[in-house]
């Protein structure tokens, strides 16, 4: 299986998804800025990839400032700056807290222990997302029956996460435990996750598949070529409105105007029960060179701008219902009815 | 303005839209086996442009084949060539059948009569798609209204047909008539013909525009920021299906699930009265490397399969109008009633 994320020694090992699928290339993180970088950079992205990240980035600053005088004000600052370096996922700002939370409770403690205490919270948080990616595979597994035909949008695989993955894990599970499948992954522009990193993760388990356009699924969900759709989450609001890859949100109008399952697949860490809806959900405007530029390479005329956004909310009423690594969700009548517990 | 096809003393030059928009290239067609390349590989595009050029095609071969004993059988087998250059533009057959009917009418005639005859044709059908592409866009423009926002989706303009355009000759049209207009242009992977020709189209014009991923469409239509949406056809069937460049028929769901008008805009040619509806129409396969390469470049990882249908149908159901040179045609209750007068 593929590992996008190690630590070892206080170094933090990326496999660079900047330059995948054509060159496999380690990134390694000395400091929290070089961390900082790659969340900032996309040389780690999927939304539990990315807090696992920033918590090894939180005990790369703890290791740089262990013998700093002011070891507490400089941990301060570079969660902060950690915690600033996505803006939509919510996983992030949640290793964030819990490091700010270890670091409060302990305050007391000397700055030897501290840094220690840091290193074993990241370490900690990605053995429980290992555990959680096994628990999503399994909740989901059911919702994949033998012979369907499935679509996947953005990468949700090993490549985003630690484990099998969230959407891609689901269908990865399916696939290890003897279901034939066929998946279409949409390539997903501008940054092409789909193209790249996930046609890379189906390509190595075997799993049959063919690369599309994104414009080239609504007629297959439409003509019912498609079983289901399974996706992933960046934020989901409490009343179950999700934000995802952009792009995530047409195939879910098409999904339901063609009566077709609509999966989100994601941990419950992903779950923000402090908003109440999607429209509370800041939506990630990236550099206009993703869409005018592939490579580095003009694709666009000289001088003309591009609108960006990195992520859609999809309203809670287009989803069939939520995996996550506690229990499959449901919509009903009234809606989603998610809880902590 | 910008002039996609010139035929001058026995040479057809097309702006080679393979190089669009970094370089401005002139492609030579010195013999119909020229055009037939040059429509195949798509240095010329757009259904109407596509007819334009088989038209002129039929000029070179008559040309060619002037002082040949078998001139008659000569043009049959090039006209055969020239029609199954493209499978899916109605255009492109309507002027092949046009050239056959000349050749038929005048088969009694001398060879050279019948070369003057087939450019003089050539000519006709260009002045005539010139005077249709001003039609249209007369009679769409009541369409736009001043302050509107426009979204379009793949390359409509005068790099796809003879004169301003199709869908973009109307928001052109719009435009030079002091309108202000902004426009989102679908890049319109995998080909990128929004974001090479009508970037370059609109940049040219000075239209005030965004470039988008096609992702990225389906929220501007959800929030309110599309006023109306505008698309060229490549054939239309008698009750209105349209088939149209991949992508479009998402739009045409998402811009009826939000109640935002979806305009086709396309020459009476367009529409194949052979045909009762949409699912007669064939849609062609293109090559796996449009969607795992860009600009020769893989994007993709090796040895994976692509699926890249070129165009989808979109059912009469979701679409508003059909603009053309006669009329505008509205959906009523029981569907179009489209006619040839």
């Amino acid at each position: 299986m593929i590992r996008a994320i190690e630590y070892k020694d206080g170094v933090l090992h990326l496999i660079d998804q900047r330059k995948l699928p054509l060159v496999s290339e380690i990134f390694e993180c000395r400091t929290y800025r070089d961390a900082e970088f790659a969340i900032k950079d996309m040389v780690v992205r999927g939304a539990p990839a990315i807090g696992i990240s920033a918590g090894y980035g939180a005990a790369l600053a703890a290791r740089e400032f262990a013998s700093s005088e002011h070891f507490d004000e400089e941990m301060e600052h570079a969660l902060d700056v950690l915690n600033a370096s996505r803006p939509t996922a919510v996983n992030l700002m949640w290793a964030v807290a819990k490091m700010r939370t270890l670091l409060h409770e302990h305050r007391g403690k000397s700055t030897a222990e501290k840094v220690r205490l840091v290193e074993e919270l990241a370490e900690r948080l990605y053995r429980e997302e290992e555990e959680i990616s096994r628990k999503m595979a399994e909740n989901g597994a059911p919702l994949i029956r033998e012979g369907m035909t499935l679509l996947t949008h953005c990468n949700t695989g090993s490549l985003a996460t630690v484990g099998l993955g969230t959407a891609l894990g689901v269908i990865k599970h399916a696939h290890h435990s003897g279901k034939k499948l066929f998946v279409y992954a949409d390539e997903t522009r501008p940054r092409l996750q789909g193209g790249k990193l996930t046609a890379y993760e189906l390509k190595d388990e075997g799993i049959p598949f063919r690369l599309i356009a994104d414009n080239a699924a609504a007629s297959l969900i439409r003509d019912g070529k498609i079983d289901a759709i399974f996706v992933g989450a960046d934020r989901i609001a409490s009343n179950g409105d999700t934000a995802n890859k952009v792009g995530t949100f047409m195939l879910s109008v098409l999904a339901k105007e063609f009566g077709v399952p609509f999966y989100i697949v994601a941990p419950m860490s992903t779950i923000d029960f402090d908003i109440a809806n999607g429209g509370e959900i800041e939506i990630e405007e990236r550099a206009e060179e993703e869409v005018t530029e592939l490579n580095g390479v003009r694709i666009a005329p000289q001088d003309i701008r591009a609108y960006n956004p990195a992520f859609d909310v999809t309203p809670n009423h287009y989803i069939t219902a939520i995996v996550t690594d506690k229990k499959v969700f449901y919509r009903g009548t009234y809606g989603f009815s998610l809880t902590k517990e």
